[in-house]
């Protein structure tokens, strides 16, 4: 069993306004050090065998995530 | 500036229908060796100075998570 984790970011120069909500709820909790705030997707990919990195990166472009709005990161988190 | 990142996961024991959608599609594109894919949220907290993890904390509990179904992950990623 391996995992592999993409994380699935908004592009930077997209607005986030799930983000940009907490970071409005800051200053109530007394918090006002906080530069901001962006909200993603984290996905979990557990194989049954070896982590196939190319294979995630194929399930990411086709599924997980949109090339026009996000960007996302592809790594292995956990060996066999 | 700091960057702490807040990995928010639904519980195992919670039915993800998200992630499960996603496996399903699998077998279309050819996959067959993933045992199973989750989907979370991912929430980058950029700090005007220091990293404040308890701060980070706060703002998990109070905010982020829903402490009845998910569980989160909180770390920080980048140094001033």
């Amino acid at each position: 069993m391996a995992r592999v984790v993409v994380d699935v970011m908004l592009k930077p120069e997209i607005l986030d306004p799930q983000g940009q909500a907490v970071a409005n709820a800051l200053p109530r909790l007394g918090v006002n050090d906080v530069a901001s705030v962006r909200i993603g997707r984290r996905v979990e990919i557990d194989f049954a065998g070896d982590a196939d990195l190319e294979r995630a990166r194929e399930i990411a472009d086709k599924l997980l995530a949109n090339p026009v709005i996000e960007d996302y990161e592809i790594r292995v988190v956990e060996a066999a």
